[in-house]
């Protein structure tokens, strides 16, 4: 500790405030658009990633709420052991466990919300500046996560031909990818990728993490091995935890509903060390309610009950998207219909195209998407939008796809030729 | 973003892994003590700072959490506004509301509970190496919140005669005080003392944080006012929302249960404002679920109705140990009895006390104490002891007080004469 003197102060009462820290500086106009956006009456909304709230299987969840806490009380009223329920944590590693992936409670932490176990990781392996290869285009909330420790950013593209990946991770804190659908592309890393992104893990010890929120939201074919299951398979099996450098991030949101904010992240024991202290520290501790809620839903099936009605509402908005953009958008946009997930990828043919200029004639034609600048690490790729297909029913995405083509006439109009 | 080049890669699979933040570094032994002494049977455990369970209005809460699923499934069950439901935000805004005190919606983010709030303070406000100006000794909580930020501290003791809060706030990024029974010492911040630290606030333009877990809980006596309630009264009354220096910091743990995860910051709109980007990147929002539940709870009295039999147990249990300790433990220790929260901070007599030490005589003797050293950001303070009166029974308190006071003896014979 070093004891400071007071610095001088002014005997008038109008001083100023000490400075918010810097990474608070970089401003972002993109979410204020949204914020001012969310205002605006009939607004279509293909801008977010939010479920239906129609797939929520409310009565259900209202008798285990109270049973948790009637016959739960200490669990679902204390504080909680940081790593979260020891029964939790087993139910989590016997869900993930395969024959040559031995998971136990020491390989689980519960967090609240995925959006945490991105906020932990960060916290546990950057010190100021430290280097991140990340899956591009990047998941906006893993940028904001990892913001605050000022990292410096690696792109890689596993779905490009001339990917190699022991270049790709080499030398960096952590590898980043969503193997699953990835947000925002909507794209599947393939098998034979999933398989030299592990072994470049392997081979250079760099952590690689697997953020698998859409991973059951396959609506075409069968889903592909996850990573750390492939992870798992190289290792010498020898009946102890996985301890791999392999780290898997699970949510509840997608599967049952958000509003319990309940994740988990499956890694090597010393990994879940390490993200405990970082947690005791963040939060003190995730909700034993909502980790009793999540244990006996898990428990009864409930989300295995839930998604085949979830499949069918997205695959058929998916499809009605699909249709929509192929009638009003072709001109000018290019895409591939995503196998899985909630979005839609657009990339503009053009390459002067700046959807970030787009998104403000958009919202004037009332449609609001969300533009490829903010999972850019630097904010500089303007070619391409993303589209939400999970919370509109397809009459409204129609709808929305309509004015988007309006805004594009317009936008291209005036700015392109 | 900087694009660098890979590092050379070993040829072997037997690799190092990418070293963990440098904060993780600082290890600390008697966290480890700490678990340990979770696993030994018989071992009373006064080092805590828990709640007791049979206060929980267990059957109350049932009806409350399923109500808030059936009725309320948007809120409860979605993703929430980043800041808290504004219904919540709004019943905190009025239930600190004075006379001379106007606080809206603007002024309440609702965070995962009160360590929270600690870590999303840090984060705004501290770049490597901020300055904290801190009531020592300082809640442990709270520098476990920091540490990842590698601040310096100023340690500051407002209970001292000679306190100036001038000097004490000056230059620094923002004060952190436990106004109502400090944890650890159990002490109260007076009147006279509070406005002097709003004054200086007010004065240096330095954020003053007065976090305030145990405001209810005061056993004699009546409460005083807030610091935030003094700032208010010192600003022009313009009608628009509370814009001064203060950040109150308050939590439904202490009210009614931990497990919820519910807690709040009152405080300038801007600042507000930087936390909700904050928390965004930190979990993106709390648990609609539990905010539902929060806001029913207050709506219907319930911690005002379970409020009388939670302050009967704990002044009964407060004077049961004061009662043993006076018994047992005069001879080495001076302590005053505190007049409300959860804690007794006894001071050794002899200035050559180490209760690190001591805590390892007291595990053997089956009593688990915490010792001064992780109350200070150094962990050089030695000569204290935190002992908790809230979660176990007076008997059991009468027991562990005998247990120290046996350990104590032995300690004594071996290293002080």
């Amino acid at each position: 500790m070093t004891v400071t003197k007071p610095m001088d102060v002014p005997e008038n009462g109008d001083v100023a405030r000490p400075e918010f820290a810097s990474w608070l500086g970089v401003s972002n106009d993109i979410t204020r658009m949204f914020l001012a956006a969310g205002g605006i009456p009939g607004m279509i909304n293909i801008a977010g990633g939010l479920p239906e709230p129609e797939t929520y299987p409310v009565s259900e969840l209202a008798e285990i709420a109270a049973r948790a806490v009637s016959e739960h009380p200490r669990d679902a009223l204390n504080y909680s052991p940081i790593e979260g329920l020891p029964d939790l944590r087993d139910r989590i590693a016997k869900r993930y466990s395969t024959a040559s992936l031995h998971l136990t409670r020491q390989n689980v932490i519960i967090t609240s919300g995925g959006m945490q176990g991105l906020d932990l990781i960060g916290k546990v392996l950057l010190d100021q500046g430290g280097l991140i290869a990340a899956q591009s285009p990047t998941y906006l909330g893993a940028l904001d996560a990892w913001r605050p420790r000022l990292p410096r950013f690696r792109r890689i593209y596993p779905d490009r031909q001339d990917f190699d990946a022991v270049e790709a991770l080499a030398g960096a804190q952590f590898g980043y990818t969503v193997p699953n659908f990835s947000n925002p592309t909507g794209r599947l890393i393939g098998l034979a990728r999933r398989q030299e992104l592990v072994d470049a893990s392997h081979r250079t010890g760099v952590w690689l993490i697997e953020d698998d929120p859409y991973g059951t939201l396959f609506y075409d074919g069968e889903p592909l091995p996850r990573m750390i299951a492939l992870s798992g398979s190289s290792l010498a099996s020898s009946g102890s935890p996985y301890d791999g450098p392999l780290i898997y991030m699970g949510t509840l949101s997608k599967e049952l509903a958000p509003g319990f904010r309940i994740g988990w992240v499956i890694a090597a024991p010393e990994m879940i060390q390490a993200l405990t202290i970082a947690k005791q520290g963040s939060d003190m501790c995730t909700s034993g309610l909502n980790m009793r809620i999540a244990l006996d839903a898990l428990d009864c099936g409930l989300p295995e009950r839930a998604l085949p009605r979830i499949l069918d509402t997205y695959r058929s908005r998916r499809d009605a998207l699909c249709e929509a953009m192929s009638e009003h958008l072709t001109e000018w946009f290019e895409w591939e219909k995503p196998v899985g997930g909630m979005f839609v990828w657009a990339v503009a043919r053009d390459p002067r195209f700046d959807t970030d200029k787009l998104l403000q004639e958009a919202l004037r034609a009332g449609v609001c998407f969300t533009p490829s600048s903010v999972f850019d690490p630097e904010g500089t790729t303007r070619q391409a939008v993303r589209i939400n297909f999970t919370l509109n029913a397809s009459d409204k995405l129609a709808e929305g796809v309509k004015r988007l083509a309006t805004a594009t006439k317009a936008y291209v109009a005036e700015n392109i030729r």
